[in-house]
């Protein structure tokens, strides 16, 4: 046996409560190394006649990928307190797994497992449960819609001229709620905002004040309407919060830089020496090395307060649904903490969604973020739909290594997108097949998670890297790709229609090396998915219960040697 | 390459920041497997000519144990934020290690690599300074010196009788007062008291109220004073906060089991249903299935204030040092994060201890806990020296393990216990031979931590399990093993004479198998400690460095062909 692959560390995606009263037990060994492993487990109080007093269950292996087998045991403790092992088989010996290292004989005392001391209902990992149902729509607030030419910047452009990094366009808040009828067609039901307040740039990542509206977007007035006119359609809003830096024209910044030491705000930056210089060497910290963005320091009492009461204000006075965190990743924990207390008392029900690109299960515990921005994902989708750089099996093995490195509640409202204002378009990325970004989007809808679409995506907008991929969007049908639209329109339709296919359980599973096939489970409904990627056509045999099912996707019977033309698919279904 | 036995993860053990400017990245593989292994590392946002600017550093093999073998680098990123990954090589063959796995080539692009995105101070771990000097004595106050006969408990025993589980014997603070001398003379400087609040049992740990001293113990005043003694002799002063349960006296309780379902404090507790049973089917939640002590509700605010206030009091009023805190495993992380925040808010040094009996990372984060009970520890150091069931190898590995699951300030500040209340007395698990439990002093008063001695070891008293270890301390000095106390004594001098011996950094350095040989290094100095825990003499020949060497414990100089006979040991001292 290599029990030095084996891994076990309580909490994180390895023991964590599902609920308040199930727990989710994981083990990782080496691939094919264990051939059944089976959970020891027991209330630590519960002796008799001196012995500690165990079940035993079977784990079930739930996922695969290059380099381990993923094993789970899903156990709901009668008193909320566990202490377990693991009893690992690899066919020639079986070695019990505990806390304390391997042993031959099952260790009889309870001291030496790993342990679940209580499940505590309040430590429990609990997004909003609105989010598993949701589509997400991604506005960048300046390129969206010009409904009010009164409030254009001086040097607006011609809408849908080419942008560059300082261009602006006229985009505001009328704007969308001209369009919302498009949103509603599409069948979208929240709409994540980049930043909406006063601010130097088109981006407004430079934020001003946080407390007022871009007066280009509109006023709090209009906002508040455009919120009102989503609840109406029953479309969450979700604003940006960019509270690791604020602007350069930020006034706490500017009465630094105007009293240096004496300032009473000297202690919201990082200031390393004064004067500030914001040249080549910064004498403060900044997001990046942009000498326009300070960083904030959320360590100070006030800052917080102040940053505390935006978060507050924008949920109390206008009723938004959610809060993105830009550059998340980089403010401290403690804050975070904090943020969540102050956010969820006032609105327990509404979504905080970090921006965080890489592994983020320090933020996913349950006491900072519900959610963050599946880049993860996006990668592994991206490289194998619209690049074609991976193999399908290169491809599983990523995303069952993504799935299987987060709680299942945590994959449950993942905000899952192929692309957003900081990455080229994806039809762009997808060298403008479009072939290819219906399977994507075929994939990215039907995956564990919550779906997000990038303005213009839906109809084919094109673009690299910013400022590209910010371009105005495209209001002439004549330019739109309304096929592409009607596609994306028939996926987010189907995850009304199908349960399964939205919120079901996710799992590969494989029929040939050239074809992505998985199943989607939920209740008595039972989805097997199967995608040609390929450029040629493929025959497919798939599994005799799926022998009399309807395609969902044309509602048709599909005989049992189906051919799968390039870049087709099938949705079969069943009901068990 | 065995890459399925290569482990990282940010954050705990793996990558963690040792101080404001400093962070500690640790690669766990398989034992042997790798001959080197390179940190690649950069600051993100550091970019040439659309090229990522890394740097690289050589990791060193901090540690092995049965299984693993464990590299760390020390890593000061000028901007606080860091990319990492790992170039492995087996000498076969070369590949780097990231987040998305392994390649062959070095990857260009930062976002394949492992993060550390910023390191906020605030998130630092960071104990009390003074923990790192304190030697902890922990008094069960019921059971050390009864100075006050007038509190009595009715059927009070004499003092030294053999005790049952509800013995009292009339131990108080002014029993503590009148013996400080002994515990100056011992070199102490911190007491670990188990609780004192006004409770049913000899123990107290069914609170009957927070706010008030039990009154077999003394009053306010007396409390007061004992306090004020300690710190006049700079000694400190831990109390024990039970929080998990209270008492079945406990008001709130009572006003349940009166008033049921109309108490006012049916929140408080976790009622299955009304009315209340305490028999053999618990209607409610307790500490185990102990229907005396039902489990206090940390999840409702009027409990968490409540006992919020419990904490800031007795810091508040009588200017105590720390808060043990009891079964603080079960308890929700949320409110420890709540508890840390007021205690550090009117103390920022004061010492905050979890009792846990296992991995306790997840408290350890900086958020919760300074420090756990680290009987992972006693357990290692047990099963060497006192009860001989492991080999010198086995005894190295487990202690390997525990120090490198944890971040090497944690260890710094570990709790290291040879035994509590809660245990067999260490001398009667040592078999009553002192030899042994000498060899335990040395190593513990010398391992990585803060140690704490529970009364009466230090003068060889005896007993099996409660109540047998919860025995009237001894003060017929013809009935104390002074030599045992002088020896005690004498470590604990020796921590105040070498800085190396109480805070040099750990490494077991082999020498022979069958003995057990480690250095401790601090600045200029350097100790190099050989115990001869066997029967039999053994020939030492230790390193050349040594050669001029003196010996620590009897400041005499060694030979270079060494015999140390069963028992014996030397405290080998350089200076660099």
């Amino acid at each position: 046996m290599l029990r030095s692959s084996i891994y076990h560390r309580p909490k994180n995606n390895f023991a964590y409560a599902y609920d308040e009263e199930t727990l989710h037990i994981r083990l990782q060994a080496q691939k094919g190394d264990l051939q059944d492993v089976t959970l020891i487990h027991g209330d630590p109080y519960i002796w008799e006649n001196g012995e500690w007093i165990y079940s035993t269950s079977s784990m079930k292996l739930v996922g695969s990928d290059d380099l381990f087998d993923y094993w789970q045991a899903i156990i709901r403790p009668p008193h909320a307190r566990l202490r377990y092992g693991f009893i690992c088989n690899d066919g020639k010996e079986s070695l019990t797994y505990t806390e304390r290292g391997f042993f031959e004989d099952v260790p009889t005392h309870c001291h030496y497992y790993f342990a679940f001391p209580f499940l505590n209902k309040i430590d429990v990992f609990s997004p909003p449960s609105w989010v598993k149902d949701t589509v997400w729509y991604q506005i960048f607030p300046e390129r969206f819609g010009n409904g009010n030419p009164k409030l254009n910047p001086t040097n607006t452009l011609s809408w849908g001229e080419t942008p560059t990094q300082s261009s602006f366009f006229g985009g505001d808040f009328e704007g969308v709620i001209n369009h919302l009828d498009h949103l509603i067609e599409l069948g979208i039901n929240g709409i994540y905002f980049t930043p909406i307040f006063k601010a130097m740039t088109n981006h407004k990542y430079d934020t001003i004040d946080y407390f007022e509206i871009d007066p280009h977007f509109g006023d709090k007035e209009t906002f508040k309407r455009l919120v009102d006119e989503c609840h109406k359609r029953d479309i969450k809003i979700m604003l940006d919060a960019v509270f690791n830096h604020s602007g350069y024209y930020f006034e706490p910044f500017q009465d630094v830089i105007k009293y240096g030491e004496s300032s009473k705000y000297k202690d919201w930056f990082h200031i390393a020496k004064f004067p500030l210089n914001p040249g080549n060497q910064l004498s403060y910290r900044t997001f990046s090395f942009e000498p326009t963005m300070p960083k904030l320091n959320t360590e100070n009492k006030d800052v917080q307060n102040y940053l505390l009461e935006v978060a507050e204000y924008w949920i109390r006075e206008f009723d938004i649904d959610g809060w993105r965190l830009d550059v998340a990743n980089e403010v401290d924990h403690h804050f975070w903490r904090l943020f969540r207390n102050r956010v969820k008392a006032i609105k327990p029900d509404a979504y905080i969604l970090g921006e965080i690109w890489h592994d983020a299960m320090p933020w996913l515990q349950g006491d900072q973020f519900d959610a963050v921005m599946n880049y993860r994902f996006t990668n592994a989708a991206i490289d194998f739909f619209a690049k074609k750089q991976t193999t399908v099996e290169q491809f599983q093995n990523e995303l069952v290594h993504v799935l299987q490195s987060y709680p299942q509640h945590v994959n449950e409202v993942a905000f899952n997108l192929l692309g957003s204002h900081d990455t080229a378009r994806i039809l762009t990325v997808c060298e403008e097949d479009t072939n290819r970004l219906k399977l994507l989007y075929l994939f990215q809808l039907s995956f564990t998670g919550t779906p997000c679409i990038y303005y213009g995506d839906e109809i084919g907008m094109t673009g690299g890297d910013d400022p590209l991929c910010r371009k105005c969007m495209e209001w002439d049908e004549n330019k739109q790709d309304l096929e592409l639209f009607h596609f994306v329109q028939k996926l987010i339709s189907l995850r009304q229609q199908s349960p399964a296919f939205s919120k079901g359980e996710f799992s590969f599973h494989a029929i040939n090396e050239s074809l992505v096939s998985y199943r989607k489970t939920l209740g008595d409904e039972e989805l097997l998915i199967i995608i040609n990627p390929t450029n040629r056509s493929l025959k497919v045999k798939f599994p005799t219960s799926f022998a009399d099912s309807i395609d969902l996707w044309t509602n048709k019977h599909v005989s049992n040697d189906l051919m799968l033309n390039e870049n087709e698919f099938v949705i079969m279904r069943k009901m068990k």
